[in-house]
């Protein structure tokens, strides 16, 4: 899509069209203003909530974990930690005791809102995921595996959802560095779409539809950002935003949390490669990560590809993309990754 | 959903599931900033592009209606004009001479960006759709209506969005009030969805989903907040966000642009109450809404119910709603329209 005639794309695994348009940027009022804007209203680390979670009247950490070089001797000290995770103040779905019950009454049909909400807290208030060293991104990636696989053990919860919102833009409501989980009574829409477009296909094909997509992602190279051993990092054939980052584990496997610690140092790798790229190219914008891992339980679900999203916040959308679910994409997919490639970093 | 606890509810049409978190308006944060902010950067009358369009280099308009008053011997002065169409300068989709080509190589699938873009404008600065008479709102739902009926001629076209942007949050890019028509060569996901869950809902039981909804609504009476004789506005059980509004006509219609001019006034008058409650009740929010009908040409659509969303931005899609397509509502359905019910208007 280097020449102007817009053209739209169909995303294999949903089945959705995206339009991508690169004539949307000659708009007057996109020139004027930058297209991605980092609002960042910092309070300052002395109102953070988040630089002493417990001095701000959190409980102790459901889980934590010490900062990479800490020495044996002080590794059971709470005062090492780099990783914590307490449960969100504000939580989206409440404890329960038993699994929520679904409702029917005429047209209408409920769910009770039960599950977790939980906030997984890095240490620093400035260090955002590209500043931080390989191995304190293991830690982090080790700290969402090991609250994934505990909740997975709820017999209510259905998905667990993991997501990072940087930035005011992405929905961020405090500034200081954080991920959270959410571990939900239903299988999410998203998901169970691309669910059903990667089963369809494989009912068909007998094979994994991503691994289908990754082969021609490598065969194809325009759009690859960074591959190491076992990731890459693609631009999408069919992004939903502009400069949408995907990482896939090049081997099929369709769970997240089930990933080896022997490869957390390459999803580490792809991953601060990807955001050092994206803050660089596009001067710090805010962004949203998440993993879209199977479904929890023991459901046909070895066709699935898991896989972490980046989007950065450069976007607004409006009557178009809220009115038609077609996502107007302004950078072609394979100029953003030129862009990106390009980037000196590390 | 008056109680404390969130609540997941089904979309009865597309499947989709939302969550009413009421818990969510207790942070800090929410408190703090006003939940809906009319962000509006107004250059001025005297720079407005639209205010006298063709002075600014927009060709002569595809179509015009004079103002409702206008004498019969003014009627072919275009001096007189209220509503104009013309098309979009910076146009998501390009003009074509035979049917856009789909592509398939290996994964990729593509079609070319061939349709119409354009945009409907009303005349006054300041005139937002709320402050227009009932007759002026007529003239620009004739003008919808007209310019549908032309472009579903062209063959290539498989859908027809009509859309509205108010306001810089919303994502209109210049603050003179200003509608948009855009054309397409694919059938949009979200109305694909819709129309998969009318189709399969009136295969089971023989019924128009949306009728039931309509009747559940209108038995319930907790969500409506305007009823004349031919349209209801409702609150939808299943909202996207807060404050959604929904206007469906009361008799089974699968088609806006088939509307019957005897029926205008009444849609007018569901959609000028509905917009001065929410202006009222919010202090002027930006939206968005839409028009969502049943596809071009002669497919099994009767089924299908066509219906104008209103979506006020007082939201802000974060990871989780990305990452899950699960949209979060803050306020409770019921209380939007307890609170839109009770503004004192007209």
């Amino acid at each position: 899509m280097i020449n102007e005639i817009p053209e739209f794309r169909k995303d294999l695994v949903g089945g959705d069209w995206i339009l991508v348009a690169a004539s949307r940027r000659k708009r007057p009022q996109l020139l004027k203003k930058p297209t991605f804007p980092a609002a960042k209203t910092d309070p300052g680390i002395e109102k953070c909530p988040f630089e002493d979670p417990q001095k701000s009247g959190n409980p102790f950490p459901l889980l934590w974990y010490p900062k990479p070089d800490t020495p044996a001797s002080k590794m059971e000290d709470f005062d090492s930690w780099f990783v914590q995770v307490i449960p969100n103040k504000y939580p989206l779905l409440v404890q329960h005791t038993e699994c929520p019950a679904v409702k029917k009454k005429d047209a209408e049909e409920t769910i009770q809102g039960f599950g977790y909400h939980e906030v997984i807290i890095t240490r620093g208030h400035y260090r955002t995921i590209d500043q931080m060293s390989s191995r304190e991104i293991q830690v982090l990636l080790k700290a969402y595996k090991e609250r994934y696989r505990t909740l997975a053990n709820d017999p209510c919860v259905k998905y667990i959802l993991i997501f990072h919102n940087q930035g005011e833009a992405a929905g961020a409501s405090l500034f200081h560095p954080h991920s959270q989980l959410v571990a939900l009574p239903v299988v999410d829409p998203d998901v169970a779409s691309s669910l059903s477009g990667s089963l369809n296909f494989h009912k068909i094909y007998k094979k994994c539809v991503h691994c289908v997509m990754i082969k021609q992602e490598i065969k194809e190279k325009a759009r690859i950002i960074h591959k190491n051993k076992y990731f890459v990092a693609v631009t999408p054939f069919a992004s939903r935003v502009s400069y949408e980052i995907r990482i896939y584990p090049l081997e099929h496997a369709s769970r997240f949390e089930d990933l080896d610690k022997d490869l957390f140092p390459f999803l580490a790798e792809a991953l601060k490669d990807s955001l050092l790229r994206l803050n660089k190219a596009l001067a710090n914008p805010d962004y949203n990560f998440f993993i879209h891992t199977a479904p929890v339980g023991d459901g046909d679900t070895d066709h699935y590809h898991w896989h972490l999203e980046i989007l950065p916040r450069g976007f607004k959308w409006a009557g178009l993309e809220l009115g038609m679910g077609i996502e107007v994409v302004a950078v072609p997919p394979e100029e953003a990754a030129m862009h990106l490639r390009k980037q000196k970093v590390g």
